[in-house]
């Protein structure tokens, strides 16, 4: 006799309720039957009586049973009758595989922002619509042809924007490359998706920092990797903890963000560098490292990128045009060893067959353009008002009840909170009020950080968003305003 | 003490290489000490020699050890010299992750397309370059500006895209929908990629086509699927076979290209549609019916879909701009039951954090503009005079070695060769004179089969390609000329 199975995902109510489907769809108990009793089932399934009642009302759900008090229940007539027609069981369906679905809190935050786009938004980890080259775009747009070409692409990426690259990587980041070794991807983004997909194994352990943009992305999960922390002090992680790591948990791979880094802003020091790519040489271990924001440097001096300090070939460096041009362009690319190069282009045409090849026309011509200079330098000058204007406000409204470290680059502030408070209730608090932001929680922190992003939001909105935020904060401490 | 996993997938001798490499790297055996001996290390680990031989082999290719005759293996003391630098194992990482690479034969051909684009190709499955609408959306972008937005985009797609696909689906496919309801995905293929990742398990059995497109993505077997199939014959599948599977393998999904299939370029029968949405309804299964092809109808009367006939809910639709217009564009989508649309949405957040927005805004001009109509009556002329080209020079150059049905739509013409031949040698024949095909094993059919698309070759390539492809043939067999 069928029996559910307990090594499986899938929880037993659900395994209940589906074989009991497909023993009423194969006509074994047909409509208006009566279905044995929940004791009796979770006598003859070996489960708690509890779980069959869970199974029971999963198909009442569907209308697949019905159960009337005192007359047990039986198979529903109007959806099983003469001639039965079921639709897919679509809620099962949308629970399967292996990708757990993203945090609640950034949920919650989507849906407050499409709901009420007025709300101001210290969420989104992007530029403010004004700081990004529009101008510059469409007059590149407008003076040049994209159709010449509108078949597939090449699986690596575009070969104009990929030999752009070279340059940029060699100017702006002392990257020396050639095309072969430069994969295109859907930002950032695809990269890390890539890497942890098919470079990593379910089961493998991975080292990331402590907070870090990679907890609030189940990516990681989703690909079975277990997690390990390094925690990032004001200069970055130490480079130490990866040995112990390794000794403990035979980490397979270290991903950084160690230029103003994703959620606090820190640079990782130039000595830890050096240890770092030492460690990593003696374990032979692989280094992610992942540099969105590094061109932003305020004072125009961006850190050298492990990459360029790289002589053993440990690291995979991940670069994207999203922080510092354009987001919706969906342009990220990595630099690596060719035979990982090649195995994730394979792997990538498997998912969507590769790039849209305008906006990668779009982003090269615009990196190679004698616009990118004068934009870079307006964003950096920017950025640092905003940054600026982000912290007198906190300053005022807020006193010394909130802590941070000035960041010199990227589009984030950290901030700990003083007052105890917990920070989901604190989000709802504020959305309530009209603003966002992100609660460190999502960054693997415990409650009371908070993560503002400052490039987001207007001018003029800074101020009234904090204001707003502060009274969120004073209606659920006793912090005087 | 250590024993290789034997459930795993890793090869025992990869696990017992990347333990040894790791006791080295502790400095458990120092740069030029004797490692124990073949015969007792595969004694201490439970294997046979020869895998400690391929073990060690592996090893010495990275130089980490060398082995002497008659003095035995030891550690490797420029490697592992005083300071070790040790670059990451990349060949091992490029080995890792669940994803299947690409059948040999689909890397040949590309390969063989970028060695020498002179190629005649009759393998890759898209429009020539003067087929796609080049001049209209050329015009189109220069009549438009595109950067009002360049921000993340909405994770279903572009709102005005989705709306266009509203009345697109409504006018063209007689399939009534809602923008809420659909998805914008990058081409079919991300469509399908997330169907066999999100919505279902590794381990569950789906059916699909014989021969069939999906042979050719070993994404359902890196999704971990049980693939079972259904015979196509010159009416599509049948759909008794569905119930037969279901009842013997308890398929969660069928995968379906009822309209001008790829390869066989079949129409499914319309009163096999019918019993087919009824075995789907009895059985609360999902069809995916997945329709690039059918607006290419060459006498302009395509295949109403399943979609347009499904009361009950059991059918994902989806399409693409990929074979009507531009695969470059990668714009496909799926039109689903709302929770599947959120489901998937919020899962390719994680993957790629969604799309470009340019080529939504571009396709979406494109297929509400005045430029469409037009572009599709061309386009479907065509098609039918490329057609009628490759079948009269195949008549003339292979007279009737060679058998097809006639494709009233699509790219694509199968072909059964009756001469008895090896369609691997055949292909490299092929490429050694100049031209390109897919052979039919790629598509799960025997070796006697090969698929000609039709639509990419220029016009006045295709009788050269078919000679070259029959004096292929010819020498591999006894055929005359
Ligand atoms: C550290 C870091 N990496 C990667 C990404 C992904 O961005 P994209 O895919 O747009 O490049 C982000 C975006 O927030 C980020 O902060
Ligand atoms: C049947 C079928 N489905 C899906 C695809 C994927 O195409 P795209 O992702 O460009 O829409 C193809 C391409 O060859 C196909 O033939």
């Amino acid at each position: 006799m069928w029996k559910p199975d307990r090594q499986s995902n899938k929880p037993l109510y659900e395994q209940i309720a589906d074989y009991l489907e497909q023993r009423i769809s194969y006509g074994e108990f047909p409509p208006g039957s009566l279905l044995p009793s929940e004791r009796k089932l979770a006598e003859q399934l070996g489960v708690n009586r509890s779980t069959i009642i869970q199974a029971f009302a999963e198909l009442r759900s569907f209308g697949i049973i019905e159960s009337r008090t005192g007359s047990g229940t039986r198979v529903s007539r109007t959806k099983w009758g003469a001639t039965p027609k079921h639709t897919p069981n679509w809620k099962r369906y949308a629970e399967g595989g292996s990708f757990l679905p993203n945090p609640p809190f950034m949920r919650k935050i989507r849906e407050a922002l499409t709901d009420q786009p007025s709300r101001i938004d210290f969420a989104s980890g992007e530029l403010a619509a004004d700081l990004a080259p529009m101008d510059e775009i469409a007059s590149l747009m407008s003076a040049h042809h994209y159709t010449s070409y509108l078949g597939y692409d090449n699986p690596q990426g575009y070969v104009p924007l990929r030999e752009t690259l070279v340059s940029y990587l060699k100017r702006y980041r002392s990257i020396q490359t050639s095309e072969s070794s430069i994969l295109i991807t859907s930002g950032s983004q695809q990269s890390l998706y890539l890497i942890t997909q098919c470079l990593l194994s379910p089961g493998d352990a991975v080292a990331i920092e402590d907070p870090s943009y990679c907890y609030s992305l189940p990516m990681f999960q989703s690909a079975g990797l277990r997690l390990f922390r390094l925690p990032v002090d004001q200069h970055g992680i130490r480079p130490d903890d990866i040995r112990t790591l390794y000794k403990k948990h035979r980490i397979k791979m270290v991903f950084l963000n160690p230029n103003y880094q994703n959620p606090t802003g820190t640079v990782l020091a130039d000595e830890r560098r050096e240890q770092l790519l030492e460690v990593a040489s003696e374990l032979a271990l692989p280094i992610v490292e992942d540099d969105p924001f590094s061109l932003t440097a305020y004072e125009g001096n961006p850190p050298a990128p492990l990459k360029s300090l790289d002589t053993v070939g440990s690291v995979l460096y991940i670069g994207s045009f999203s922080k510092v041009a354009a987001s919706g362009l969906r342009i990220g690319w990595m630099v690596a060893p060719r035979s990982i190069v090649e195995r994730l282009a394979d792997a990538r045409q498997q998912m969507d067959f590769g790039l849209s090849i305008i906006p990668q026309q779009v982003a090269a011509q615009f990196l190679k353009s004698s616009h990118f200079e004068p934009h870079l330098e307006r964003l950096r000058i920017q950025l640092q008002f905003k940054r600026d204007l982000l912290i007198d406000t906190l300053r005022k409204e807020l006193h010394d009840s909130v802590i941070y470290d000035i960041p010199h680059g990227g589009l984030h502030l950290w901030c700990k909170l003083l007052p105890d408070v917990n920070d989901g209730k604190l989000l709802d608090e504020a959305i309530r009020r009209g603003v966002v932001f992100v609660p460190g929680s999502v960054y693997g922190s415990d409650s009371s950080f908070v993560r503002f992003t400052f490039a987001r939001a207007k001018n003029d909105e800074i101020e009234p968003g904090i204001s707003r935020f502060a009274e969120a904060l004073r209606s659920l401490t006793s912090i005087n305003s």
